[in-house]
């Protein structure tokens, strides 16, 4: 993964030199994602120059602000002139347009990738869009999400010991894959590579189903009439359930309906559990309820050992 | 509230005394509320001596062990004995047997509480079993849960902050709803007083249905046939929207049975939601989607920083 080096720091903590070098970094979308992915690499010595392209002014100089790129570019395809490396972490429906402002102008060197929560649409928009360069192009999706939004919480440990899913192309090299695979381990994160669709089908039903089980919640006690009491009433278990219903909206947007036929399937599915559920407490079936919140509890239990030890280990 | 007091600790920090003395509490199931009722009791001071009666020798054993209580008796009516303040914290469905063993066993100047999460069944369950007693009756439910449970799961914090609503009967005196509520907020509570049906519709919203949509989530994982694939790929995420479906299972059997009618009510109100918002992403409806994301953001974040708001406050 990386590099063992025999340097120690003062405190005596082993350092691992990283494995890659990027001299010039585009970052296009200067987010969560994209701002975290700068940091990080910035603070494992991977990167040299930083270029940021972003939406607004205000996120410009936000991401200049909090030290997330080096300058601003007027465009994306400014951006990517003459960097080795760029990610696109925009919301997915703004990417084909990205790929397109960026084609003509990405050097041969360069390599691609992304940050989008759906894959499927991304690669579609990158072989309509790209050109010759989708060979470069390696589609990833970072799987750590977090409430915040904007250049402001961009942090540089945001992927220590998360999950990056890649879904390589046909046509990528495997020099290009493992690059990105290598800027991804630099920041921390374990690097995993799935196939486009099965992403998008197994990311439904763990990411972008709950999102749309959370919003439903709290589009529940918006309409009630006695929202104001049930606000009120409203304590931690709400809380962390609804946690994801703060996610940013136009990225939740672009996310279902990039995944809508699969995600629709997902909610589905859901609906005849919950269907289910119901009808066992409708008839007051004791021991049945006891039976699913039982097997619940335990398998959600063990996962939960199994995802803080993983957690630990990346540490 | 409290008492101020005069006296200061020798790090300099003002103490209050607590404007409740207990002198022999009875603490019937020996799980988180009814554990962590005991322990911060004794932390403030309020309290002599703790006998507790607990379903197994296992939970006696345990509640010893962790310094929960004094001593244990041999069943609820031995643990009534003699106690001036008595706290029935098993599930809601054991409640009217306890009520029955004790009320016999009472003496005249006890006031007795409950920690159950629904209030009408225990209202009634008190009102068939208590007899006399029932005057003395004062319905609570403290709003702290958390997904661990049992009396290795007690402490002496977790009140602290919380929320704990009491729902008084005609039948009771001003003093006995005022014991009550000032040992709980000698625990580090706030107490509100509420009506017994409208507490069992609010938190039939805010607490009851949120449970049964996790519940009903994990269950949708374990019936998938991928479902090792997903337990692989489920994140921060999906660990938060599933917290309290690792809580209590019986506990949770007895809250859904107990306030069955309301709940049955509330899942409907969320189908519907669910129903509208599955239609906005079948029919690619982004502006609605959008829409309807910035709205639940938004209500959520207000919400938060009121909660979070409230909770320094009582810090």
């Amino acid at each position: 993964m990386t590099a063992p080096s025999s340097s120690d720091l003062p405190g005596g903590r082993p350092v691992a030199a990283p494995a890659i070098r990027i001299e010039r970094l585009a970052v296009i979308g200067l987010g969560l994602i994209g701002g975290s992915f700068a940091l990080a690499l910035r603070r494992a010595g991977a990167v040299g120059r930083i270029i940021g392209a972003g939406r607004s002014a205000k996120s410009a100089a936000e991401a200049l602000e909090h030290g997330l790129v080096d300058e601003i570019a007027a465009g994306p395809g400014e951006a990517v002139e003459g960097a080795d490396f760029v990610l696109v972490a925009t919301p997915v429906g703004q990417m084909e347009a990205v790929f397109a402002a960026i084609a003509p102008r990405l050097s041969p060197q360069a390599v691609v990738t992304d940050g989008g929560s759906t894959k499927r649409d991304v690669v579609a928009a990158a072989r309509r869009a790209l050109g010759p360069a989708l060979a470069r192009f390696v589609p990833g999706h970072p799987v750590a999400g977090a409430e915040r939004s904007g250049p402001s919480a961009a942090q540089a440990g945001l992927y220590e010991g998360r999950r990056v899913v890649l879904t390589p192309l046909p046509e990528n090299r495997a020099e290009s894959v493992e690059r990105v695979a290598a800027a991804w381990r630099a920041c921390g994160a374990r690097v995993h590579s799935m196939d486009t669709a099965e992403h998008d089908r197994v990311l439904a039903a763990v990411s972008h189903l709950p999102h749309v089980l959370a919003y439903a919640l709290v589009e529940t006690v918006i309409s009630d009439p006695r929202a104001e009491l049930l606000w009120e009433h409203a304590a931690g278990g709400f809380r962390d359930f609804t946690r994801i219903a703060s996610s940013h909206p136009e990225m939740w947007r672009d996310i279902c309906l990039a995944n809508r036929d699969l995600l629709v399937e997902e909610i589905d599915r859901y609906r005849e559990q919950l269907e289910r559920l119901r009808g066992m407490i409708d008839r007051g079936e004791a021991a049945a309820l006891e039976d699913l919140f039982r097997r619940s509890a335990s398998a959600r239990n063990a996962w939960l050992e199994r995802f803080n030890a993983r957690a630990r280990n990346s540490a």
